[in-house]
């Protein structure tokens, strides 16, 4: 029973610092306020987390990391060329942050690139996270026909566009760069 | 002489937000850091920025959005094709990350997602800036013989493109995001 409710204080921390994660970014949230999101005791952080901040960001971020992955390859299943899917991808990308209300929607990108200099153990978790996504896509896309070359270029074509389109899509509050990154991508899959 | 002196001490405090927000963001910069890194005295930002941070930051920003505006004209104008203009275009942004040491290359987009829901008038200058981009790249390939639709998608497709190539680059350290992005708005602008 005890252990039961020290998972759960230990997978609300994680859960909160992945929603402040995207709404705030990590040089803006403290260890006050995450404990007090999560509903936690301060000693609990310390306790689950010996390393403190930085360590639940670590975890927040391969738990998106994770997440994403999967979502790739549920978003190449379901269509019948790749153009078309990465198309459809990019649209569900676009209606998911307007109706967020332009949070930031991958906040492993966005959290390598605001701590890439001053956090180099949470820069190599979200690198790791995204070679995990171009590693994955490369696999789907080898399995519908492009060369290994070709395959990776475009899941790194996929990738930058998402997290461009996403990054622009919240500093304008419009879909308009995601539906324009996802033509690029679908392009690029088009090409013979 | 004196005018002189004042105009120069704000012209640093400019150039110090600019240089600090591609190291390390707006959350993490501090006025104390901000006067020290420009060799001013704290009572100079406040005379010359009665709103202090957010107001040098978003000066910085607009300062930042003219230059990358120049840029865009400056690296269509030396190529004989658009698709060919764009990958170009890409090459020389990602040697240029790389010889920075991955530094955020576009502060307005970085720190735009990084303040959006904090600082709604800073979001508001990169959303200005972001903006004369699309308009000014619109022109361009409007220019070149694309449709008012096409060259706004290109023009979206591009910019995305270069903010999610320069994020993943700074988190990977690697060019190869950059390059992909570039093939896939290349591809986009070689659709018939």
């Amino acid at each position: 029973m005890i252990e039961r409710t020290s998972s759960g204080t230990r997978a609300r921390l994680v859960t909160a610092m992945g929603e402040l994660l995207r709404h705030q970014g990590y040089t803006a949230t403290g260890v006050k306020q995450l404990t007090t999101v999560a509903q936690a005791p301060i000693g609990s952080l310390y306790h689950h987390f010996p390393e403190g901040k930085p360590q639940v960001a670590a975890e927040a971020l391969a738990t998106s990391g994770a997440a994403y992955r999967e979502l790739f390859t549920v978003l190449m299943r379901d269509h019948p060329d790749p153009a078309t899917a990465i198309e459809a991808a990019f649209a569900a990308a676009a209606e998911h942050i307007e109706q967020s209300g332009w949070i930031t929607m991958c906040p492993v990108a966005t959290v390598g690139g605001e701590v890439a200099d001053s956090e180099p153990s949470l820069r190599a978790v979200a690198a790791e996270a995204v070679e995990s996504w171009i590693d994955e896509g490369s696999r789907i896309f080898g399995d519908l026909g492009y060369s290994p070359p070709r395959a990776r270029e475009l899941a790194f074509g996929v990738v930058s566009g998402l997290e461009g389109g996403f990054l622009l899509a919240r500093v304008l509050h419009s879909t308009e760069p995601l539906r324009a990154a996802g033509a690029a991508a679908a392009a690029l899959a088009r090409l013979p």
